[in-house]
């Protein structure tokens, strides 16, 4: 047994049943490994930002890493965009990066690199084997640091010649599985007081605090202290729709962040750390939370955010029995609601309601919609329960491989990307291997045919009266792009719609069949 | 004045004419100094890999640096693959990233990363401002290292505040242009003299090595000494054609490339590293020169290359006068040559052929054209004076960018794009930058369904009989892509083409014409 199959067989033997790759020739021996391992599916990326974004899509759903198999340096740099955003979501991923046989380094071929270098900054552990056996010995550290809660980018530099290499011990390893840190008892108690004592407080929740059973138990705190549920701005996957706890969104401009949050005396932050601005702008504060308030946090993300809830919510004795829990949070559980829409030309609130409507039971929302999703989100509320995946680092490019990486991970479940068209350019490439996994992945692309953010941006940072040169820069315009003939180019059937006539036409077809579809919605940038 | 319009200004002061960008929020202050600056071009790119690739082909062609415009650690972890390239090139390019603004970055908001580790792996410079003055000073610093010969990636991380912070002092700096360092008299003549008693010698040549003047002076040297002209693989900017000097290439492969080397006793190293194999294989040597061979570096890749051949050619006696000389080196000169070819299916090497044969005086041929373009580069040795750009680092996905900044750079020479289907999707952005700047660009896009190299690779590294799982993993088929409907989805005309005929066809058609054209080329892959 050679280096290799040693550490694809200790990936199987610890569950991992994916492997997202984008190989060249120092992994060649990587591949032949797979090969012989029944039990693990590979699927090829034209591009490692494919690869990186299915990974973080696929380990969000999953809560247990998929390995990405990437080559070299420069290949693992194309891939690290969506590392920054897997790192921000904490999602479980496994790397391993190729790289020359040891010994070659020194020769300093054209594909040299400083791979860990290139690594360190976009994973949580970083480590590089020593030989064929330390290979599998580094993978289970790996592994581990993978499935820290609630989980982490670790990635594996494979030396060329310790794949191929044979090994001397050929036990295959386990990994041990590191249980979460618990809140204390005393961090449960003061935030009991401190809720009970609170004039206006709010739950501020992240993390797997936005899961269905975690949002039961904020709800249920709420209720006993007349709380509000607030989540970040950019959940790592949110359960959410008719049947489910509400939570409200907080606001993505940093000015409207700060007005929303104004009023509260006690944050509690569950799962997440103190928001703060997206970027800084001139005579703007970057800090969101009032300074008057008390901040208490009762949880950290990388701590048992479930159980600290549970904890918190018998302390302030809600109840315990399921009938019972629903009926006491009831003001607090989503009504179904479809929103109505106007037939003629598509805007972001009719197509929110179009969503909202033919949005299935278990549905996965993986949302890059940017500027026009801001107005989507809240149409959909009362769809039927699903789960709702965002751009954790916003580092554009994530949608469309994300939505590849779930539909992978669930593939009884319907996937639906909301994907803008300056972001969907980044990772084009997802939709080859959506047509190539025949995966049930509908996309709304969203073509306003401008990066429109940032036209926003332009004016909020104090650029007045920008001139052709500066415009040009954030137009998608000339030549506007047809992502109809990208799409079908690519293997994906597609349509394209500019009235909710169309879009509902469309979407009616696309929920009813399994495969890859891709609808065009020309929807005209705000403010032009 | 503020901070990035002093930035800008400076730019433009010392001769910077073209900044690639993909801006983001925090380069809008930078966008708006750009849009009030006459003398500079803005180029948008639609994903960071593009605009680092454009700078690279940009810089290979003007010998000064494009600048880029980059949008924190994530936007420019999407350009380090082309970077890579371009380091490996030596090509000038001075990078500016945008970051968050330096108050900003302890709140650690979602798209903070450590921006200067980010770059310094692909970077032989990094610079960080300090103040909204010191902007511009890191810039002059920045500069001078880029267009330290023969060139250098720089890179200057811009934060937010220092571009819209006022400066305090509007002096535009100048830079001063270091000198490349020379060789020795010394090292000449210690050259001159193992030249004149090698019974085999050999010039080894590699950046501005290649350029046609420093070939003329090889040329004279190799005819005096009865040496042989071979140039590195992947070269940064050959100039070759009719009425050139020939030289030899060394072949990929590394066993080839051992035989081809194997008889020398005299390596006289000129702008050029000594060989080594791409990739390490299990138990073959890493090493290409013969252990028994002489080897004199005489001028390194930083080292004044042309000077050092003058030097070294007039120790030789060889004549200077330009009629006297090429008379000379006539046997080192390239006859006019169109090879051959025969009607049907096309093939690499017919397509050479072809290509030869259609190539415009003064072209730039930008190859990334992989196992396809080892048959096609003998074929084109005999068309007219052409400049051929070549994959220096290994790093795929530099043809489309690389073909866009050359064609930026000399608006009036035709750039043909030899790329292979597996890299130009890394890329494929490229294509609409082509069509906005209506750019003089013909890709001839060869599409053999497959990562074809790996295919030879699998064997080479020993795995034997792979199975479905790895064969599929170097397969672009299932679905076949189709390039004519992504090329015309981001507004470049293209045509599909299966035999000689229908190729001349549109070749033809290609040069008369002063837009971009694609032409997808179906040839199969080698071995099936």
């Amino acid at each position: 047994m050679n280096g290799a199959e040693k550490l694809i067989k200790t990936l199987a033997a610890n569950g991992v049943e994916v492997c997202f790759a984008n190989p060249g020739t120092s992994e060649m021996h990587l591949v032949a490994a797979i090969d012989k391992q029944d039990n693990i599916k590979a699927v090829l990326g034209l591009f490692e930002g494919v690869v990186t974004g299915a990974a973080d899509g696929y380990g969000r759903m999953k809560d247990k890493p998929a390995a990405t198999l990437l080559h070299l340096g420069p290949g693992l740099a194309n891939g690290l965009a969506n590392l920054h955003n897997a790192k921000r979501a904490r999602t479980p991923i496994i790397n391993i990066i190729g790289d020359h046989a040891d010994y070659h380094l020194k020769y300093d071929a054209p594909l040299t690199s400083d791979v860990k270098a290139v690594a360190s900054p976009f994973s949580q552990w970083v480590g590089i084997s020593k030989s064929a056996d330390d290979l599998s010995e580094q993978l289970v550290l790996g592994l581990e640091q993978a499935l820290s809660y609630p989980g982490q980018v670790a990635s594996l530099i494979a030396p060329a010649n310790h794949a191929w290499d044979m090994v001397d011990n050929d036990v295959i390893s386990e990994i041990t599985i590191p249980k979460p840190a618990q809140v204390s008892i005393l961090k449960i108690n003061e935030t009991a007081k401190a809720l009970q004592a609170a004039a206006k407080p709010v739950l501020y929740l992240g993390a797997r605090a936005l899961r269905e059973d975690a949002l039961i138990e904020a709800a249920k705190i709420a209720t006993a202290c007349g709380a509000r549920l607030v989540c970040e701005t950019f959940p790592v996957r949110l359960q959410r729709g008719a049947g489910r706890v509400k939570v409200e969104r907080l606001p993505y401009f940093g000015e409207l962040a700060k007005d929303f949050m104004q009023d509260f005396t006690d944050i509690i932050l569950v799962g997440a750390k103190p928001p703060v601005s997206f970027f800084a702008y001139p005579d703007k504060p970057s800090e969101i939370l009032p300074e008057t308030a008390n901040v208490i946090n009762l949880a950290k993300p990388r701590e048992d955010v479930l159980s600290a809830l549970r904890d918190l919510a018998n302390c302030l004795n809600a109840p315990k029995d399921p009938k019972q829990e629903m009926e006491y949070i009831k003001d607090f559980i989503q009504a179904p609601m479809i929103a109505p829409f106007e037939s003629g030309a598509l805007n972001p609130v009719n197509l929110g309601a179009l969503i909202g409507k033919y949005t299935p039971k278990n549905a996965i929302i993986v949302d890059e919609s940017n500027t026009c999703g801001l107005a989507i989100f809240p149409m959909t509320a009362g769809a039927k329960k699903h789960d709702f995946l965002s751009l954790t680092g916003g580092s554009i490019g994530y949608g469309l491989p994300a939505a590849l990486g779930a539909a992978i991970a669930c593939p009884n479940q319907k996937t639906i990307c909301l994907q803008a068209d300056g972001s969907a350019m980044y990772t084009v490439q997802a939709l080859w291997t959506m047509a190539r996994e025949n995966l049930d992945v509908t996309i709304l692309l969203i073509n306003n045919g401008s990066y429109a953010i940032l036209n926003v941006e332009l004016a909020r940072v104090g650029v007045k009266n920008p001139g052709k040169s500066a415009l040009s820069l954030l137009d998608l315009g000339n030549p506007d792009i047809n992502w109809v003939d990208i799409s079908k180019g690519l293997g994906v059937d597609a349509v394209r719609v500019e009235t909710t006539e169309e879009m509902e036409a469309a979407l009616s077809k696309a929920m009813a069949q399994k495969s890859p579809f891709l609808i065009e919605a020309i929807i005209p940038a705000m403010g032009g």
